[in-house]
């Protein structure tokens, strides 16, 4: 097997360069990749400075940089030389097998769909991320934020992806495909979901049926497919619960010496469940349609999440993930069986 | 002041009659309002045997039960002897002032809709919770769950009746009105809420601009509106993760005897945390924008939930929050200056 070689975008996301070479430091001979840090070399050279010779490492000067709060489509327009887009083009020449970011997510997206493009036969790409349910149980969520008005042809799409991702990648037999909505009965739901409903049960995935959001955390689906705005609110939300939580947690334990002391007991049980949630254990988000691999970390990304988005990068190389998604693109018109012509040739949702 | 006729379902939710009764029974002489207690007079006088005579109750036949899984609109027409249709109809010829039920949500929306009808000017009604944010501040979330499909229109009358809800109930002046969305930005969100975010940005409300998921449990808002199937997944997506952070604290605690009794000492905190984001402590649901006071608590609702929902209904007849409604009715044509015709007379968004 050839070495995966992995661009990281040093200069995304809040703690760039610092966290992300980091991160790189973390991975450089650990997981058996070459890495090829792009942004400004200055800054990055900087950060390697003092760490000795690394090998496997190599820097590629990009000078500009988009921000976190820049508009996406005009950020990758008037910066062609940003981080973001000088990785992704390494990527689409051949010069690289994956492209990881912690960076701008929407300029990221905006800038795959102009370098790379989508894969032949998939209308739109999608964000996908792992979800931590209950007992070490992995759902992928998509999409989770890539498109915030979808058409039924598009979840469709996605639990194909989301399918035959988690079969590739964690090699699950038969990925039970779950729908987001608000009630188990197949009549509960809003118009989109009323009709991806019937897609999906009229596809050959193993389709369960709707899932609610209480029902994310039990690992009831190996899949669960939604529009990109829903998906990002689920996200959002949980974070915000999560913290909720914890912050009361906190706050319980400096009440008095002795919740003081039951507190450093349990904390590092606590540490534990706070990191199922953490952002940093899973390797971000995969920008799946598009035609190459992407992985999108948290803005907030430190050296481990940066680690975790370069690992599951490498595992996507490794695995194949990209000539699945290809090979996903060219069966779904053939699949579509209960689409009404929504998967047909031709309508793939394009748009 | 006169004293508020509250009508309760006694056969609605998970654990009716028993825990209906047992509410009623502990509002009884302590709310200060009439009770009447509506469902099959047999099942009720079993429950309240052996308490004694009980001042303030009393008990109204209704033979039929309307089931949590019935399918909402068929379940009314068939049963029209239903508790929640018999106790609709008393607040509708003005023998009772409020409904309180935990039984199935989806049938008495329906059945609502055909008794009391909608409140003159408003095109659909809402279903709204209060969210227990941090540091004991409260925001009210509308529409969780009545229109899964919504057009602008709707998100922006929704705003006017939460403001005017917040302000009533809790004497809240000016209140913060939030758009949900997947972004601070107005360029961020879906058609829906980009739409919605130009008509709040011309009204007269005190519109603080999109609020995310995350910021939810922060208390930002006072008020934040979304369509019904939005809302629905946050409530559900919330209460998911809090389970599943209790679940594993709880297996934590189970870990060994040192973290036992660690978790004695935090467990009367961790309750307190747990009941923030307990259905019980907070009134259920209101139904606005139908021409009464409907109060709908969820299924599992026990003893104490079902009080507190009596009381949040006392609440609003007390405050007078249906002539309030009657009044945004009235004001939002007037008002929609920023709604392009949206809010004008005659187009109220009814259908």
């Amino acid at each position: 097997m050839t070495t995966p070689r992995i661009v990281l975008d040093a200069m995304g996301g809040d703690n760039a360069p610092g966290e992300p070479v980091a991160g790189a430091l973390m991975a450089a001979g650990v997981l058996g990749v070459e890495l090829i840090l792009v942004g400004r070399r200055e800054a990055i050279e900087a950060e390697l400075r003092g760490t000795g010779t690394i090998r496997d490492v190599r820097v590629v000067e990009a000078p500009d940089v988009i921000e976190m709060e820049e508009h996406p489509t005009e950020a990758v327009r008037s910066k062609p030389k940003s981080s973001i887009v000088v990785g992704l083009e390494m990527v689409k020449r051949g010069e690289a097998d994956a492209f990881v970011t912690a960076g701008n997510t929407g300029a990221t997206m905006a800038a795959a769909l102009l370098t790379l493009g989508r894969v032949r036969g998939i209308g739109r790409p999608a964000l996908a991320t792992i979800f931590p349910a209950a007992d070490g149980k992995l759902t992928m969520l998509l999409d989770v934020g890539a498109n915030a008005d979808c058409r039924p042809v598009h979840l469709f799409q996605f639990a194909h992806m989301g399918a035959a991702y988690m079969e590739r990648m964690f090699g699950v037999a038969r990925p039970r495909v779950g729908l987001l909505s608000i009630g188990e009965e197949e009549s509960k739901g809003n118009q989109l979901t009323l009709e991806v409903h019937q897609l999906l049960r009229g596809s050959r995935l193993n389709f369960i049926g709707n899932v609610e959001g209480k029902d994310l955390p039990k690992g009831m689906a190996d899949v669960v497919v939604m529009d990109g705005f829903t998906g990002n609110v689920v996200l959002k939300t949980a974070e915000g619960i999560a913290e909720l939580l914890f912050g009361e947690l906190r706050k319980a334990v400096e009440l008095t010496p002795w919740n003081k002391a039951a507190g450093l007991i349990l904390m590092s049980e606590l540490r534990k469940v706070k990191r199922r949630l953490d952002y940093a254990e899973y390797g971000g988000a995969q920008l799946v349609g598009v035609d190459g691999i992407v992985v999108i970390g948290h803005g907030r990304s430190n050296a481990r999440a940066i680690y975790n988005a370069l690992k599951a990068a490498r595992d996507a190389v490794h695995n194949g993930v990209l000539e699945t998604m290809r090979a996903v693109g060219k069966e779904i018109p053939a699949r579509g069986q209960g689409g009404a012509g929504e998967g047909a040739a031709g309508d793939n949702g394009e748009d």
